[in-house]
């Protein structure tokens, strides 16, 4: 485009009739839009093995090493892809990839179970960004970028504005007028009942059946063991659980597994 | 950049010295180009919640869900997303996505195995797509958005002319230094034994110490059940699994669990 733009002007120029001031505007603009787009999706990187790359390959390819559970237990995000992973939990693209995730749990339900009706069909949800957004907590701190202050996130939560995120209140609405039992398990510990029930109710969630806290005892253990004990008992107590929607894998692994377990997409923190 | 150019066409036309030809060369030029981009980038489309998306959007969500196991079962790529696709499995990205997944197996290798180099360390890989590709066969069968021709695969895969993975095949030999016994289970058929490893050779692979083919008796089995028996009869000869490299879930889940998984990425066919 910019060879395209010097090519006409210099034509002109060539014809002697194109003001010098307009001459040097154009040749400004062309260098200067270079330098505008010269961000992390053009500059270029060597992986190990020699390949070049973007800055904006390696920052997907960290994303989606993430979801696909190869990259486990980071603390932070990696710095450098601080601004990649902001820019994506604010897009079009992972509210799509979410509702996609949600609209497949419909097309699971519809197909593949066999609902009894009795009072014991039940699904389970994670609360933390797959009801509830903490996208505007980590706004404020780097997208991930900056070590986890539980103090400060625990604040945040005590205050009750998360957002609801649309897509699990459209699936969590769906489920409850199928007469499914809703079971909320979250990580969240018990001094956030209260704060989390009103902020739950306020943006659209209610008519749950059974709404789990962390207490201090289930704290000596890994979240994966203390979300397996609790769909334990919920087996024990006759409950058929046909999924789990969750952001983290700690959140759906583990025994008893699930019929069907739904993984949303987050890269920017990890529970183990 | 377009107003650029017609402005700056404008002002040498005000001024009554730009050539006619010249002036609709450039107009021309200007209006092809947003035809041009007019593809799958950019045009909209609407979700069941009304969110407006582009077609880019729809088929990334695609291909992330898929990679996040939540839609399963896929028997084609959806057609109007077969060109996103194919550019992604000829793309850096895909490149450096799996290159990622394997760099985090040696990851996982020097900081959490404590291998005992006794003969019993080993490590389970997939062949397609995990260590051949078979990108080439699908790129004339658009990219999985073809229904699987199982005759004219096995035609392709016995001409042993499947490329390596380079990262695998990186990740291959640096196990095979550290004393790692490879094991590769593999969905093909015993009659493809002959064909695949001479392809395995020719590429650079050898020095595995067991190759498992499926036996028309495994085949009423699912993939899964089968590659699920061959590890257990693995662990039964007393080895460790530390890991296994897969493209396919199917590789990687069910009973005895490896103590990791490391999933490579693949959108263009599912294995049950």
């Amino acid at each position: 485009m910019c060879v395209c733009i010097l090519l006409s002007c210099t034509f002109c120029q060539k014809r002697k009739n194109m003001g010098k001031a307009l001459w040097s505007f154009l040749v400004f603009t062309c260098l200067l839009i270079p330098l505008a787009v010269a961000d992390w999706n053009i500059l270029k990187l060597q992986t190990q093995d020699g390949l070049k790359i973007s800055l904006k390959n390696y920052c997907e390819s960290w994303r989606m090493n993430v979801e696909l559970h190869n990259i486990r237990d980071f603390q932070v995000v990696p710095e450098e892809c601080i601004e990649y992973i902001g820019k994506y939990v604010k897009s079009t693209q992972y509210k799509v990839d979410s509702q996609r995730a949600t609209e497949e749990c419909l097309v699971y339900l519809s197909t593949s179970c066999n609902l009894k009706k009795d009072g014991l069909d039940a699904w389970i949800f994670d609360i933390d960004d797959t009801l509830l957004s903490t996208v505007p907590y980590y706004k404020n701190n780097l997208y991930g970028g900056k070590k986890l202050n539980v103090t400060s996130l625990e604040e945040w939560m005590s205050k009750g504005n998360a957002p609801a995120l649309d897509h699990s209140l459209k699936l969590y609405n769906e489920l409850k007028s199928r007469g499914v039992q809703i079971i909320l398990v979250t990580s969240r510990k018990e001094h956030l009942r209260s704060a989390t029930i009103d902020n739950l109710v306020k943006v659209g969630y209610y008519g749950w059946t059974k709404i789990v806290f962390r207490d201090p005892a289930d704290e000596l253990v890994s979240v994966q063991k203390y979300k397996s004990d609790v769909r334990r008992q919920i087996t024990n107590n006759g409950y058929r659980i046909w999924g789990i929607v969750g952001d983290q894998y700690s959140s759906i692994e583990g025994i008893p597994s699930p019929r069907r377990a739904f993984k949303l997409p987050n890269p920017i923190y990890y529970v183990a």
